[in-house]
């Protein structure tokens, strides 16, 4: 996440310094967010080890994730702390504090990331095995934001989700749909039992296609292993759930023709995305070592400019803070079923997904980031688009 | 409208020619919108003077509205006249046919526009006289977008919109609200009878401004006659209908900045505004010396760069093909009601006004103009935004 990358940027402030002196530093920098080591709020921090300070200190972001970790420092909610952290805005008080603006001094700029030194690559993460995934999600295997209106639960969320997308995209029976990023087949599989449509889902994981080839057997889905730049045919319809965050900013224009490309003339186009509140180039270094290599989260102005002169934007809904009740329940899952699981990882990899999935529940809940989706139309439907929510 | 513009530009295409080649040309480029010269279509024209070619084509959209507006051509339904020319994409028309390129190198690039030459200046549009706006405006004289949902009448339509409006923000009883670009004070005057709120009214309109206070009077509003710029005070929410569209790209940032300064943290604002698909720099010619000089589109791209790092984009509702509606009905209150004001106007002036109402609502059943109602949040409203329609 960009913003939890600026602002623990800003907590854990660089340069070695004696342990004393780093950890007079970290208090006062917590203190403006209501933190406090070893208090007795939930969202206070435990710290284990001594060298957590300077670690954090120096390497920012990615020390305090990768300190973490290393079991080097606790929390009880983890997801409060970071939500703390990022509504504290501690980069305008450190701009506004004389006090503070030595300490600025030594903050160094992450990026550090490198695709080769990855803990997993981009297209693994989707391969780590579907039992993790069978675990932590909900029973179709959807792995991105739910739709918690009138949803009582993750199952009702996801499926709440995937019919409001079929709906917002006025689905009939019979239309060639492309799914971009299909996951494991759950959007595909939904829309061709509920909505009759033929859905063409393209995917980067081995592992999430051989998995919706077989749950969307008998339908008309047709799973395909793929990059989007190779598509080149026509469709009535196009969705994207959650692979946009893929993509990378440089290739934002090229995803869009391509959208442009395979995509009639009357044709309706769902975005599916996490969005960033600031148009940057790179994320999270800790998110991006260890999570998703080369994700990225656009924003408005980055969208804006990559569908100009290609779409209509016929509507914009931001259910940002449904990522943050998604997350919190994968989590839930994560916790109670790390038994059935636990023998294929190790306990630092528990600590890691922990730590993914409440820090990033903690940006949603901050509204540092936001999940929308935007229905693009190719020259403006005819008479209008109704919102559906 | 830049998309008129552009769209006339290549259909009226520059250069002496004689009249024989001169109609030739348009002939031919009208072809491809299917309309005809003399034809049985409401679209079609009719030309009553030989000289209208050779104009339109010299002097692209300017000379087609200003050679409307000379009764040198007629059109029965002009609003389906432009809908059918924006729908035709001349230009992409122009771009792959081999035979009419020879005509594009008589395109000429239209930016004769200058204040000083301008028929109506920017703020004497508003003060035209109230009696013209009394006569084709809603009783509310409401100058903005209308939302047609569940409504029968103009009246109605606009009342909705205010209503909307109102329901968007969440307006409790004693808030403070800044409305930007205030008219003649319907929305003050709604949201202070029906929402209970207070509310400050701003316009760069003497007439407005004195109308507006009068139908206020009693009610907890303040009508200021002043610039957005001078605004230094805190509000709950803000409010701005059909006043973007005067503030010119290079005051974008500054308008959002403004915004920004007068917004508490918590609070909300409600940009109402017409959209263009493109990030221009200059709207229609004809339009932009006899109706509104100095107005100018934004681009989803353009307000995606104005907010960033101040607002979080909570919605967008786009309801463009309700100004077709809006503009329509216009038309017919103008139409009906000429004779009530003709006196103070000549012919001239009543073929200009309909060349800009039917104009306007062809390029918005066009799906060349949009409107978008954007709620923006500060810091992102906490727990999330539901949206409303």
């Amino acid at each position: 996440m960009n913003s939890v990358s600026t602002a623990l940027t800003f907590l854990f402030l660089g340069g070695k310094m004696k342990t004393d002196r780093s950890k007079y530093r970290i208090r006062e920098l917590l203190s403006y967010a209501d933190i406090s080591i070893d208090g007795n709020n939930p969202w206070d921090i435990r710290v284990n080890d001594d060298r957590f300070y300077a670690r954090a200190l120096a390497d920012g972001a990615l020390g305090a994730g990768e300190s973490y970790m290393e079991k080097w420092w606790d929390c009880e909610e983890l997801d409060e702390f970071i939500t703390r952290i990022l509504n504290a805005n501690l980069q305008e008080k450190i701009r506004t504090n004389l006090k503070l603006i030595s300490t600025v001094l030594f903050v160094r700029i992450f990026n550090k990331q490198s695709r080769t030194a990855s803990f997993i690559n981009g297209q693994k993460h989707y391969d780590l095995g579907n039992d993790l995934f069978t675990q932590m999600l909900d029973k179709r295997l959807v792995y991105s934001c739910g739709y918690w209106k009138n949803a009582a639960s993750l199952d009702e969320a996801q499926e709440n989700k995937l019919d409001l997308t079929c709906r917002k995209l006025s689905l009939k029976p019979g239309m060639r749909v492309l799914d971009i990023g299909c996951g494991w087949g759950s959007f595909a599989k939904y829309a061709a039992e509920n909505y009759s449509v033929n859905v063409t889902g393209i995917t980067v994981s081995k592992e999430q296609a051989e998995y919706g080839r077989k749950i969307c057997s008998g339908l008309p889905v047709d799973i395909r292993l793929m990059d989007y730049r190779d598509l080149n045919e026509k469709f009535d319809c196009i969705v994207s759930i959650g692979m946009f965050e893929h993509v990378g900013y440089k290739n934002y224009r090229t995803y869009m023709e391509v959208a442009d490309n395979c995509l009639k003339d009357n044709g309706m186009f769902l975005l599916h995305t996490i969005g960033s509140n600031d148009s940057g180039k790179f994320n999270d270094p800790w998110f991006t070592k260890y999570i998703f290599p080369g994700s990225m989260l656009p924003s408005i102005a980055q969208i804006g400019r990559a569908v100009e002169g290609l779409f209509v934007m016929e509507d914009l809904h931001n259910f940002g803070t449904d990522y943050d009740r998604t997350l919190m329940a994968w989590h839930k899952n994560f916790i109670n079923n790390w038994d059935v699981i636990k023998d294929r990882y190790d306990e630092t990899f528990f600590r890691m997904w922990k730590y993914y999935l409440l820090s990033c529940a903690g940006s949603f809940r901050a509204r540092k980031n936001q999940l929308w989706q935007i229905v693009l139309s190719k020259k403006g439907i005819p008479g209008g688009y109704t919102s559906i929510r």
